[in-house]
């Protein structure tokens, strides 16, 4: 998206101010709750353009309160991971995808446009600087998380004439190890995650707090997720914070692995998308981008057509789905052997931990 | 909402810190742009309960980077004024009203509940303490920002064990003077605003961050504001970031002022509130809450049954609408003699002012 005549930063002016109190790295905790030593800031003025990208200690920011991304959700973010090898190389799983993504998050958050390739070299030296805090572990990673928000100092809804670009970095247990546990979805129509015309293929806050509720309502009917649903014909579309996959033998009796397409209320994952490369140079079964309706799943349940069904993302990678409520019905799919799960999992882990050599991985 | 089991800051707590160095009043520039002296923040933790209310000199807030109101969107915000009236009272707008609706919204969020009435006491001291800064003008008022943010310091999406809500005030010019300038609206039914089990009918910051960059492709097209439209059939739900009224001949050919109805889509307006109470008190005309589509303005505009059109927000109380571009065709709407617009208008201002006493004021 962008070119050589986008005005970014650029990571040969990167300044690293290294902190002179490196923490004690604790156990690996939760998801997201241990911060590194250092982060990445990026600010850019309409006035000045793009400043110099600083490495410094990781600390608090100091926002104006009235900061147009903590009034009107003017915010996008990005995750991806670091993996310590066996072989002791750290490895980025496909982050120029993320770059885009974010690139295109930041065009619809009306936030200004910079080169993906440089931020990612910034993220790059970020991770460098904070080498020892991925884990030595192939069951646990560094979790990198791209922010971008709007710093605009008033009130008047506009495009922000400040923003601020910052990177953090948090360890990552791993969540499938010999055997995920499978989770319980709840299907109520009357929840909708995204809608056309809005933000549900970029990855903006307002996606995530709307979302809330829902998935709390959920966990009171003993649910462990939302599947979201769309329109009157109940397509299905997200799991949580998860892509989507159907492995079934479809109505014409063939075998397909089946997510929704990318038609604006979907977002475009690295996961989603790496499952779908994968699984079709595989050519062992049909693997499509079509819609697939609640009514299309129960139907599929009764005639025992359901192999597997799960979701994918970042955080958990592949998840399986055991149970998903649906209009007073407890509808148990199929995941005892979780075969498709297992193998598209051990293939992916296989490269990100460098054990099959692939130019999905960018070393640091 | 809240009742006296709710567990909430109390007004009675509130410890105030003057600034020593107060700021030179400027002339009144841009909405929102200059602060005054002071802001009232309010912490809250999962493990505390809510702190004392504390009263303290304007300043940036100290944010954790993973706060969840940077990255999911856990935030809302409300917005109503405080007048001088020609008496040299202060007098706040029907201020309960954005409380509740704050409470729906805080809910909605997953953020805390709190006391609405503790929370308007608190902001009445405030304006209070900053009293100095509300204009000596009927031209302009002081605006109160109550924001209420997640302040979760990690990057797991769940309901915030940290919040802060915080109330910054601003001195704002008024939209309206002898005449308002008549706004052109972009209708383009490829834009949603806010959709059916989402969170239009609140006031979270994600419904904002949406909505820039149709504002920016209206302006592309020569228009100011964004007709958003709804559904199949086009419905018209909100301007900007307004809602909308149309006074017409309606089909059954009698005099209507309509606004579409609070079905889950629509911001519940304190000023749309206002006018539908204000007209139906007049009893001259229809008073409706109904679905309006496009088709059903064009058929009315061609057949010059359309009298007027305006949206209604607290940032500009009224606003003429004066074209609509819609397919192709620069709709024309009546608004020469703003009638009905002047007339409300003048009726609400002077409520305001205290020039009619009404108890939809209340005295700071």
């Amino acid at each position: 998206m962008a070119d050589s005549s986008t005005p970014s930063f650029k990571a040969a002016d990167l300044v690293i101010q290294l902190t002179s109190s490196p923490k004690t790295k604790p156990d690996i905790g939760d998801f997201g709750t241990v911060f590194t030593d250092h982060m990445l800031v990026i600010e850019w003025s309409l006035a000045e353009g793009w400043e110099a990208p600083l490495i410094r200690p990781f600390g608090n920011l100091s926002l104006h309160p009235a900061c147009s991304s903590l009034h009107y959700g003017i915010q996008l973010f990005e995750g991806f991971k670091a993996y310590r090898g066996d072989d002791d190389q750290l490895r980025l799983f496909r982050p120029m995808l993320n770059m885009n993504r974010m690139a295109k998050s930041a065009k619809r958050a009306c936030l200004p446009a910079f080169d993906q390739a440089e931020l990612l070299e910034c993220i790059r030296r970020l991770v460098e600087v904070d080498q020892d805090w991925v884990p030595h572990s192939d069951l646990a990673s560094l979790y990198v998380r791209p922010t971008f928000i709007g710093t605009e100092p008033s009130l008047g809804l506009k495009k922000p004439t400040r923003a601020l670009l910052y990177v953090i970095l948090s360890q990552a247990g791993f969540y499938f190890k010999t055997k995920a546990e499978a989770v319980s979805l709840w299907a109520d129509p009357k929840f909708t995650r995204a809608w056309k015309g809005g933000t549900g293929d970029c990855k903006m806050g307002g996606n995530y707090g709307c979302s809330l509720s829902a998935q709390y309502e959920a966990e009171d009917h003993g649910c462990q997720q939302v599947l979201w649903l769309y329109g009157d014909d109940h397509q299905i579309t997200e799991a949580g914070t998860m892509n989507v996959f159907l492995h079934w033998i479809n109505e014409n009796g063939e075998e397909e692995l089946a997510t929704p397409p990318l038609d604006g209320i979907i977002l475009p994952g690295v996961t989603r998308q790496s499952i779908l490369e994968l699984t079709r140079q595989w050519g062992e079964f049909e693997v499509t981008e079509r819609y697939i309706t609640m009514d299309q799943l129960c139907s599929a349940l009764k005639q025992q057509r359901v192999k597997e069904m799960f979701g994918s993302g970042t955080a958990c990678m592949i998840c399986p789905v055991g149970h998903v409520v649906y209009q007073g019905e407890n509808l148990h799919i199929p995941h005892q052997d979780a075969q498709l799960t297992s193998r598209i999992a051990k293939e992916l882990t296989d490269i990100q931990y460098g054990r099959t050599p692939c130019d999905w991985t960018l070393l640091v």
